[in-house]
């Protein structure tokens, strides 16, 4: 049996223990939501103050040159670029995740349409983030194409001369599974389908090789793991072979290739330059910097292997120590256990019918009795099929979540589960977002 | 002639004076270039440290319902939707102001070949900002449609029975010129064309009455006159008779009926919830509400009627000083002198072949010499047709700029003219963001 002492012992060998101190965390709390809105670096604060009263404020218009508001989206993709497989001048922040994916999927889709006339068909998961299916009814309902939604299983099966385009999120929100980037790009490629990722669970908690996977596609978002902040501009990618072939429909200003020269007519910029379109929300974007300073800190901690490292450990040692805490309450266990199929985050299953009154799973009150305690986690629905069960969800960020708070967060649940305190009234009110 | 102390009495009379006080401006800066971005409202820097430390940093997850994240866009939009005659849940702030004129030209355009598929023109200004354009081309080219530039005298004659959209500036970013919203809207609606406005220059500077004059959709940032940041999220707006034809093709969750349901298909909000699409940032948005308060204090001031016609006087006390003491140094008015067809800008050309060794305007070096003396205007290039020349700039936002501001700017032009300091070596490395 796992003791707390163990646990304590793990955190004395952590390499990465210096890093939690670049996070200002709310005594008391054991966060484990990072997978939804990552934690506030300390240098943020600085950093906010600085580009409100100083940039803003006294730089006013100025400091779109003299602070280098105008390049912080190239910068920020070149900064962040290694940790998901990419070159310099590939990667850009900016908008949101959805619209990204819009940009991505109608270039793929227009890509495909002069290569590939006859393919008819965009596959993706049925568990998907749902905006990311919503995006693509979109992009589908305008090129004439067909959204098939598959289970993860029916996936290698699909990939077939009719498939134009494969959009896949690396890491399920749900489940925390993960997809073989290369094994998955490779099948679709020999098949000449093109390949769109979406890295939102995956980027800054687990290895991503785009160019080694020679993925044609990616975008992700930067207020998970990368702790950029609520709403923090997200990113996309392109492969080089692939970036300049079409424009993305969003031809905004700074896309155009001599964006200041206010000419009447669209030239799109050589480049990820061209997957920029309007003004970027400035402070907010300065702020996500601080978040991926601390991954180029990072590298002097050993990188990405070393984040992985700590992180299957903590993921290990969560559902360990589950199995051996939490016996006969019902739970089961969504991740994959093989190191190569799970993300950073560990996610539970609860028997339906195990609820209030014999009524649901009880999963979201289980939840709300935990974040009552400051173990913050989140619950996901099910579809009430059987098949997408209700999820208590639990991620873990190995740049600030240390083994003592696995042992502390499975007590509590223990104890929520024993004591039967999930049965309170008020524990039943739903707030999750992503 | 008007003296220093005719504009200290302007200033002394100036009911809206308390609300400088609202802003931080740089010691020995005159800011002309709010029309660009817009200066920092004092209380967004108590407002950024509580949002980043406070709702961020300890609220974590909990701050989307606890702190109101979710719902700021919405909050947001009713705020400020009397200042451009809308109506609660009719205006979002959200994306960039590009984005969001791509959704509803869209929008526009599948009404348009729904209900009228034999019209084939988006017509538009040939001197309208870049971006508009741009997305123009993009929508243009993927409805159909044929994108028709005009100069603004050739409008009124173009509103013929082949034009499906008619896509507007309401304020020039070059000249300052003002369409008449309401007539321009009369005679399209008399044809059967939909009309789109941009209020980049008119939201917050100009009275406003979207239902007023019966537009169709608009769309207009909040990092110049509404004081919101660089780079702060803009708004949209569309008419209730039309927001819920169609789907906008961004159809990301925040704009489904029931974004937290996690259903795979999409269903749009009913309203203009529907344009929202991602995640939006939110350190940005909530300094932009920073600037969005100072408009509701200025109701106590009288509202958009006292800063009308405080503009008004700001503008007509510019080019009356620069008539009466910048005479002889080539300077002419681009900006109408009529109030009705005039935003909160005065721009002023320069003839060709004045510059330094002959060549050019001189205007860039001009605004660059006037820059280093601490007056903040802009420059605008010209075509080389001399259709639309060189342009210097100035913008005169009524909440801070005040008369006697408006002296000593001009001294420091006319200072700069007859010193001919301008021809310094320096002043010619172009900097300028609209």
């Amino acid at each position: 049996m796992t003791t707390l002492q163990d646990c304590q012992a793990l955190d004395a060998q952590d390499a990465l223990r210096p890093l939690r101190e670049r996070f200002a965390l709310p005594q008391g709390v054991i966060y484990l939501d990072g997978n939804s809105l990552g934690a506030q670096p300390r240098a943020a604060a600085a950093r906010v103050a600085e580009v409100v009263q100083q940039e803003w404020g006294q730089g006013l218009i100025t400091s779109w040159n003299k602070a280098g508001w105008i390049t912080l989206p190239e910068r920020l993709g070149d900064q962040f670029a290694p940790w998901i497989g990419a070159g310099a001048g590939e990667v850009v922040f900016t908008d949101t995740t959805s619209i990204n994916l819009y940009k991505v999927l109608t270039a793929a889709a227009r890509i495909a349409r002069e290569d590939a006339p006859a393919r008819t068909k965009l596959i993706s998961e049925r568990s998907n983030f749902p905006t990311d299916l919503y995006i693509a009814q979109s992009v589908c309902q305008e090129y004439g194409l067909e959204l098939v939604l598959l289970e993860p299983e029916e996936i290698a099966g699909a990939l077939q001369d009719d498939v134009a385009i494969s959009m896949l999120t690396h890491v399920n929100y749900r489940t925390g599974a993960m997809h073989d980037m290369a094994a998955v790009t490779a099948a679709a490629h020999a098949r000449g389908i093109l390949c769109v990722w979406d890295l939102c669970h995956s980027a800054g908690a687990v290895p991503v090789d785009l160019k080694g996977a020679d993925a044609d596609f990616a975008v992700g978002c930067s207020y998970k793991y990368l702790n950029g902040g609520p709403g923090a501009p997200a990113f996309v990618w392109a492969h080089p072979r692939l970036i300049n072939r079409f424009w993305q429909p969003l031809s905004g200003w700074f896309g155009h290739a001599e964006p200041f020269k206010f000419v009447p007519d669209y030239h799109p910029a050589q480049g990820i330059q061209r997957y920029l379109c309007g003004t970027q929300p400035m402070v907010s974007m300065s702020v996500l910097q601080c978040g991926l300073d601390i991954y180029t800190e990072a590298e002097r901690f050993g990188g990405m292997a070393a984040l992985r490292a700590k992180s299957l450990a903590l993921t290990d040692l969560f559902i360990r120590l589950v199995e051996e805490r939490c016996q006969g309450h019902g739970l089961g266990l969504a991740t994959p256990r093989e190191h190569a199929a799970r993300g950073s985050q560990v996610c539970l299953t609860r028997e339906e019918g195990l609820g209030v009154e014999g009524k649901d799973s009880g999963a979201y009150a289980i939840v709300q009795a935990l974040i009552a305690r400051g173990v913050i986690g989140d619950f996901r629905k099910g579809d009430g099929t059987g098949r997408h069960k209700d999820i208590l969800r639990f991620g873990f960020t190995p740049l600030y979540v240390g083994f003592e708070d696995v042992w502390h967060a499975v007590e509590h649940l223990r104890q929520v589960l024993e004591s039967g305190e999930w049965q309170q009234p008020g524990f039943n009110t739903l707030n999750a977002v992503t």
